[in-house]
């Protein structure tokens, strides 16, 4: 074990560490010693600033939830045509996931061991009925296909964004994440064809 | 400790057995003592019929990457334009993750710590470009747009059919899973914007 280093740790640079051994052990393989061990500060220096592991994940995870649900109180999230709100939303989803990474990840791999990961799974599901029902408004409207079951098309919709937690690395500047964005943009509303086939 | 039951394991039942518990525990969380437990049978009548956890872990994801590459060699996969193609195996990949849930669920989630793990990340990687070949080849022929990166747009297609994996149950019914193949394709190949809008 490495030599002890003095707590320097702010909550938030804290926090960084944690999220980062959550999701490299999952957040039932991981135990106070790793936290420990990977901040390179004793057991009771963490509980110092924190009541313990569960604490660490409920801030981590209302990190990737608050930042997913201050889309939906945004200008353009609000006011308008609703296929319109929803483009702004898919494109503002990959935004935060790209800008909050590790904490939208830790957020996705939640699986309702502890009440804290059941309150976290209940905040996803309420953020998504709220896309959901974005969705419905712009097939209400005429601008959304009829043909595929709402509820499928989020889910799906979800699945191609939230994939990019699995390879999405950052570094790639502000041009590669706006080509990433555009990407998802474009496929989620428009598909592969292209314009103008069959 | 339940009361060890007879051996009347096959090895196809055995494995059953131990990708249901990998996918609950994660492979790196599951020792043969939680084989032993969950099969409910001593760990020596496992040792008899394989080597360890690592064989099981090889057969159980041999068999998502066996479904997953036996597309490829159907005629449809094989003969005729490359946007047909494509969307053939695009259909197919949702039938054979439906069909195969357990083993592709665990296929995903390997991490690449073991021999096994990398060998199957590898033979993944491999089919995720033979695919992204199939997609650059319907792009050369003009059906598929040509403003999306191909291998951003594998990706993402990619993203959201595994996504099925995190929320699919079986048991919907041959009409519920062809509505989840049809929308996926739907999906996949003209997005969700209603035909004749912008």
């Amino acid at each position: 074990m490495a030599t002890p280093k003095r707590d320097t740790y702010t909550p938030q640079s804290l926090l960084e560490v944690a999220v980062a051994v959550f999701n490299e052990r999952g957040y039932d393989g991981t135990s106070m010693e790793h936290l420990s061990r990977a901040a390179g500060i004793s057991k009771s220096s963490i509980y110092h600033h924190v009541s313990g592991k569960e604490e660490l994940l409920r801030r981590a995870v209302s990190r990737a939830l608050d930042g997913l649900f201050a889309i939906l109180d945004e200008e353009h999230a609000r006011v308008g045509r609703a296929s319109a709100r929803l483009e702004y939303v898919t494109r503002r989803m990959v935004q935060v996931l790209t800008a909050e990474l590790p904490y939208v990840t830790l957020l996705l791999r939640v699986r309702g061991n502890t009440g804290t990961e059941r309150w976290a799974l209940e905040r996803r599901r309420e953020f998504d009925h709220r896309v959901a029902d974005v969705l419905a408004a712009a097939v209400a409207e005429g601008d959304v296909r009829s043909d595929v079951d709402g509820r499928l098309a989020t889910r799906l919709v979800f699945g191609m964004i939230n994939s990019l937690v699995e390879w999405y690395r950052p570094g790639g500047g502000a041009a590669r994440d706006t080509e990433v964005a555009d990407a998802v943009v474009s496929l989620v509303f428009d598909g592969l064809r292209a314009p103008g086939t069959t």
